[in-house]
């Protein structure tokens, strides 16, 4: 059993921010396998097959991706941003685990990408600059009361809040209900900033109050970042974005 | 004032692991600033200065960037890993804040990187493939209570945790304490990784119980995951690591 499976990391999409690593990951596959905007980020060469596929099937695509393995092929399974991220590189695992025992024996690799929390903090300033941490907020895998129990741990534990996947046509309210759950512990001035689509052409940032948010527009391609209470603004010039970021210190008492 | 700041993130070590955005930066700086092991991580080259400086003076080394910036050079302040997660970021813009006004004017860019946890996650499988934050270990900056405070809070809402700055020379007995407070809460077989100079020659990569952690020796260079209620080993075969991969999916009632 000579195949392996590759799971790639594209970053948030723009060229640039794939890691040379990554790259060559690519560059050896036989076979690309992801949902369809991210296999269309990679060029169609001679050698590689493209397994586009639509969304929410990412076991049987891991299953797709393992069984063209033991079978002898070179497959890259891509995800944006980071694939360990509420991405591709758990789906594989759980194939794995519950499959054909020989897959235990492929060559499986990840090849980490630039996470859409980091990409988005870096075009912002620095909001993750303290303790944070990341929350997926669908509950298509997991009860929504967790979902809310952990958001209220992290929130009353003042961590800055990561979350993906805020929003769908088939989850349009939950985001609402996590940003007013914020406003219950935090103070409604608290930044809040929603980043859409970070350094692809259509890319949107926007920071406002805790406050403000409940209001403000979000699709799938949105991350949405909570601050702490140490997070804050650096006024600019006019027509420049602030600065958003938390300092690395916590005061005595907070 | 046509200087500029560039925040670059190296990622964890291996060059296949930097950007072609972090290297184009690294490209365009005149001058070169950053803790002793990353300024070293960037090759000499003619037209480039280079300012290493020891660890814990990130303020100071921030204003002295901010200051070539403002005489009009391009400065590349140097991270390893993302420099917007416990590291470089956010020490820039607390200068900014509290500095000379004209700073804010000058072109301050992040550049991100493949932060340690994640690279950590890659080599190990999928220990963050559920919900997960990053805490900082290190009492430099905050009071220990409010480290443990949040500590517990990320634990009993069984979130993956990612410990930065485990311990070091002069905090010697907090990875310990920390240890041990996972153990009051979380099941002494929970799986606990320590990822130490990940993808660097000497990387050590152990996967031990949470039980067997408190005895496991560590470094400033190592990163401790934790993992939560779901997060499981893959057996493989002999002399091969298993995987360790946290389940995208979270019972009811758990």
């Amino acid at each position: 059993m000579s195949g392996s499976v590759a799971i790639v990391g594209l970053g948030p999409g723009d060229g640039s921010l794939v890691t040379p690593a990554a790259q060559a990951a690519l560059d050896r596959a036989t076979d690309l396998i992801g949902y369809i905007p991210y296999v269309a980020r990679v060029p169609e060469r001679a050698g590689l097959t493209r397994h586009p596929s639509d969304n929410r099937v990412e076991v049987d695509r891991a299953r797709h991706a393992l069984m063209l393995a033991a079978e002898g092929r070179h497959v890259a399974v891509v995800s944006g941003g980071d694939p360990g991220v509420f991405a591709m590189a758990a789906a594989v695992f759980e194939a794995v685990e519950q499959g054909d025992p020989a897959w235990r024996r492929l060559a499986i690799t990840v090849e980490p990408g630039i996470t859409a929390m980091l990409a988005a903090a870096a075009r912002l300033g620095a909001p993750m600059g303290g303790d944070f941490c990341a929350l997926s907020l669908s509950d298509n895998l997991k009860p929504w009361d967790v979902v809310t129990a952990r958001l209220e741990a992290v929130l009353r534990a003042d961590l800055v809040v990561a979350l993906y996947n805020p929003i769908s046509s088939a989850r349009p309210w939950q985001l609402g209900a996590a940003l007013g759950l914020a406003l219950e512990i935090r103070a409604p001035e608290t930044p809040v900033a929603f980043a859409r689509a970070v350094t692809r052409p259509d890319e949107t940032l926007r920071v406002m109050t805790l406050a403000q948010a409940r209001e403000a527009p979000a699709d799938m391609a949105t991350l949405v970042i909570i601050g702490a209470s140490g997070t804050r603004l650096i006024p600019r010039g006019p027509g420049e974005r602030p600065f958003l970021y938390t300092p690395r210190s916590v005061p005595a008492g907070r």
